[in-house]
């Protein structure tokens, strides 16, 4: 099943559903009006949005439209929980290396996370305005998924239950406050300006075999200024989803339409590429001795699409234009 | 103009106005279910909301009920945004020197701040579940504030336009989680469970005089199992609520109902004590060589209340009960 929501002029959006081959999209507000009151009796709900979307995929129901990623606002337009991982660790073998930071400890046995701003997600092609080109501007391809009420102190095995909708973002940084704000302690936030997501989330069924051991297996194409930039594979995700949720709610439990992202997608292949630029500038400063690639400039556009370069993309795409905050 | 959400079974709770002697309450959901909706359209709903709270007062109005601490959740029960400040410095003087810690950059000049879980907050005499006594239960008395839509980029002088509404939480912190995520960088996480809050939201110029330059001019009365454990003063905060604010919004706009907070609050006079147990550990050591203060067991009591000792205290008060995660 896959579900999206319709920017309608409000803060909350309208929920629909998404015919599997992207063609079609049907409203779901005579179940529920928005994804997060989906979530939130998501069992009472799931049945229900199940037989609406067999019957928007049979072409057996009225009033659907065209599907495009214009009309979209991120699945969740805003959140009351967004927390996420670093659990790629060959990214953060990576920064290290080419940065000399200081080892992150218990970096392989426990997993890094940090709690993201989530009242203003940006929809799939909105554009990202950014007050200065001098921030560092960057991507981050990343998965996620969104949980049904976690209890405290979920064990990993139990964990995987609770993941109720996987999804696809990008998770905007700003590099030049990110290296400050790591160095307080207290973490990210200037650093983490609005993460955008992908129009579509998708049941994990919808998704075949390339969900399992709870990761997406599927490539993630990144392409900057419409030239490939990497297609690393969600498969290396040291942590899974499960230890993530496990983690998260080890001290509090996590409620209804949390998100938990994977951080930023990285392989050990150098021919994968990167999926945000900082990977690629410290990939350059080991390889090859000087960082070439440059951070964002207004103007320059971004794309993500996870899956084969033709498609299909179970979570359709994001593509982006970074502008000044003034425009 | 005070504001309070009852528990109503559900996740959203019951919008009231509360009466200025805390005696009544009445219904506020001819004008807006929640207090998010409330804050969604504020400038719309806050003459009806104020015509309503003056007929209460004036006691014109009919269907008040007894104001209990009881029936309240916090006054968001739930928010988008929950940024959180550490803008007494004397606080972060005192933990540094006490324990030897790297100085944290730009300290003087810079706010710290951390972006907190914001899903499920807890009630003023709600029981604070936690799974383990080893994990360093302590509290945290703050101020904080709610804001409506902030634009990105607002400076300090225009961002006091943008508070509707003031609260006092407690913090709840795990220090041993803390002393291990600060090192990682990413900030704090396990660290900062579901976070409490006084019952009642007041409007600013319900404070009076105790509200001026962006602060909170109220002592905030803490007791530990029904012991005095601190009266600091709001007023120490080197960073006003304004300062927090335009820093929070330097690269985000900031959506209606955020809540920005002021970190535990400090004074450099001993004799005021402390707002929370980390710091009279630190005073302990630096002062008498070795710390005494244990951190809270299952069972133990905290007690806060801005204002005089004997009342009035414009935001209720606090009381809860430390209680193990399976009971």
């Amino acid at each position: 099943m896959k579900l999206a929501t319709l920017k309608d002029g409000s803060r909350y959006g309208h929920l629909v559903l998404v015919a599997s081959d992207l063609s079609r999209v049907v409203s779901a507000r005579s179940i529920a009006r928005t994804l997060q009151e989906a979530l939130e009796q998501w069992v009472k709900n799931e049945p229900r949005l199940r037989a609406r979307s067999d019957a928007l995929n049979a072409d057996q129901i009225d009033g659907s439209i065209q599907f495009t990623a214009n009309a979209c606002a991120a699945p969740l337009p805003r959140a009351y929980h967004w927390v996420d991982g670093s659990a790629f660790l060959n990214h953060g073998d990576l920064m290290q290396l080419a940065f000399a930071s200081e080892p992150i400890p218990d970096f392989e046995t426990i997993p890094l996370v940090y709690q993201g701003g989530s009242d203003d997600f940006l929809g799939p092609v909105d554009d990202a305005p950014f007050p200065s080109e001098a921030d560092g501007i960057d991507f981050e391809g990343e998965y996620g998924v969104i949980t049904d009420d976690v209890p405290m102190g979920v064990s990993v095995d139990q964990a995987a239950r609770f993941i109720r909708l996987v999804v696809q973002l990008n998770d905007w940084s700003l590099r030049v406050h990110g290296q400050r704000e790591v160095k307080t302690g207290f973490g990210f936030y200037q650093a983490k300006p609005a993460t955008s997501f992908a129009p579509i989330a998708v049941t994990p069924d919808e998704l075949g075999s390339s969900w399992h051991e709870g990761r997406v297996h599927l490539p993630l194409n990144v392409e900057l200024n419409d030239e490939h930039f990497g297609n690393p594979n969600g498969s290396e995700m040291r942590f899974s989803f499960p230890e993530l949720i496990s983690h998260a709610a080890r001290t509090s439990r996590l409620r209804a339409g949390t998100i938990v992202g994977s951080g930023t997608v990285s392989n050990v292949a150098r021919d994968a590429g990167s999926a945000c630029i900082a990977e690629r500038r410290a990939i350059e400063l080991i390889d090859q001795g000087s960082i070439k690639t440059p951070f964002m400039k207004f103007g320059d556009t971004v794309r993500m699409r996870a899956g084969a370069p033709e498609g299909p993309w179970p979570f359709g795409e994001i593509a982006q234009r970074v502008v000044p905050l003034d425009a």
